[in-house]
């Protein structure tokens, strides 16, 4: 399903690949092959749509090294490492090839950075906006991986870095939380972990439904990041609503939360407390005043 | 990178996905998780999109079965057994609830007939025509994968069933050769093989330089599909260059070739001698008058 202009960009990446113990084979072939062995496989995909996830006009680099690192993301969100990724595009006909050349170069550069081997693709035209889907495959370390869905009552919430403002332009250069979700892994006990996509106060759904528990999350605790400016809205609000932040979201006891808390061992990106996990199956918000207030599911509304 | 709308028909899927003991876990986490093992892994993607895949107003199970049959085609083409795969699409904002099922449904009644989980998804919005990207996991067999690279000087070319006219309909109800690609392997030594999807007249240029030998296709020989309607063009020039037949092509020594050829062991499914791999890097063609002409390698143009 190759057409032909694209292709060059496919050879020209296979050549650039260098040899990797973990890859039997790669591009060239009508799939890859990767070595087998005793680790377990984790696998995900996204898809990232011109008009929808980014601007036309936004630095092409930048767009293709997103769609690589939300996908880095969501492996960090089960503390795994990353071994090898499989990119299919559609791309818009009048893409020059050094447009085409700077998608893959956004790509493959964080790909570099975090030892990551691209061992497939498919390259399409588009008659309307680029569209890039990457599936990323790697492994869980010898701790096995973390999910959504092992939270108990008791646990305390945390979250790595600082929430809000992302969509001002680090929703496009975020470093994801693959070498931290395994520190923290190696350190503590993580109970469960999802990375921050939507925001704060949709994603925690996921994870209150996944372990079948309620949360409480503490509004006077939020880390707000430095990017939220001041507007109609509180910087609160931006915490929780404006999504695409890409931190990790975790779970774990009192006791290992006091210890991260007191040797933040991700410095400078600081691990906050953010609330804690409670019988039931209600997400909840405690107010400035100290009052409880349920919190509403609201769908992420991409704002571009 | 959910949205809320398109949520429901992820959750859907996870509810009808039968346990499956290849499977960790499937969707609802970050990654799916599937356990390791001594056997390797074979891993593609293949992108589709509305308007240069298929044409708007297709019958949408169909698309959704042909975005998962390009892969196990692909698959097949390796001789591997499919196990898993990952569903990322694009979805026009103007759809219904029903009309999405219908993707799905399309996609899921070839996954069961395969035996392929879906272990993971990502649904957007889409503001232009609709894309589905499938990533397709699998195992070779006890004999290995079979590459594109393998083929020798004096090793006879076939292929699968008939050529061209796919574009009249088959192109969205073939069926992948998956079985019969694997019962090939049994059989005899498959030295190299791959799918036919751009048209032979194309892809043969893929085995050529991947096994660095020439080719010559004996243009008395191709079995001409009965979809070629006659028109301005020969069956012949049908038969190489239609496109997306989704048929194996692969190479084997004379004796396999001679074997396979009386035996048929394909049946009803025919299985046809086309030509011979020779030293060199041309692709030539053996003309009805038993000339030989260079064959040009040619893009290939979607034509629905």
């Amino acid at each position: 399903m190759t057409d032909q202009p694209e292709f060059d960009a496919i050879e020209a990446i296979r050549r650039r690949q260098p040899p990797d113990g973990r890859v039997a084979f790669g591009i060239g072939d009508d799939t890859a092959l990767l070595w087998g062995g005793p680790a377990d496989w984790l696998v995900t995909v996204d898809m990232i749509l011109e008009h929808v996830h980014f601007r036309p006009g936004t630095p092409l680099d930048l767009v293709g090294r997103k769609s690589l690192a939300v996908n880095l993301s969501d492996l960090a969100a089960m503390a795994g490492r990353p071994v090898a990724a499989l990119v299919a595009m559609g791309i818009p006909s009048g893409y020059s090839a050094r447009q085409i050349d700077d998608v893959y170069r956004g790509i493959e550069d964080l790909a570099r950075e975090f030892h990551v081997a691209i061992v497939g693709g498919d390259t399409n035209r588009s008659h309307s906006g680029l569209v890039i889907s990457i599936t990323l495959l790697g492994h869980p370390t010898g701790k096995g991986a973390v999910t959504r869905s092992g939270a108990q009552p008791g646990d305390i919430l945390m979250v790595t870095g600082k929430l809000g403002g992302s969509l001002a332009g680090r929703h496009l250069s975020f470093q994801p939380r693959v070498e931290e979700a395994c520190r923290l892994h190696e350190l503590v006990g993580l109970h469960a972990m999802m990375d921050l996509s939507d925001g704060l106060a949709g994603d925690i759904f996921h994870l209150s439904k996944e372990s079948r528990c309620g949360i409480i999350i503490d509004v006077n605790l939020l880390p707000i990041h430095d990017d939220v400016v001041p507007d109609g809205r509180s910087t609160i609000n931006h915490a929780l609503h404006d999504g695409e932040d890409f931190e990790l979201l975790f779970a774990v006891s009192p006791a290992d939360a006091d210890r991260l808390m007191s040797t933040q061992p991700l410095k400078p990106i600081p691990v906050s407390r953010i609330g804690e996990v409670v019988a039931g199956s209600e997400a909840s918000m405690r107010q400035i005043d100290g009052s409880l207030s349920r919190l509403q599911p609201g769908g992420y509304v991409h704002r571009f």
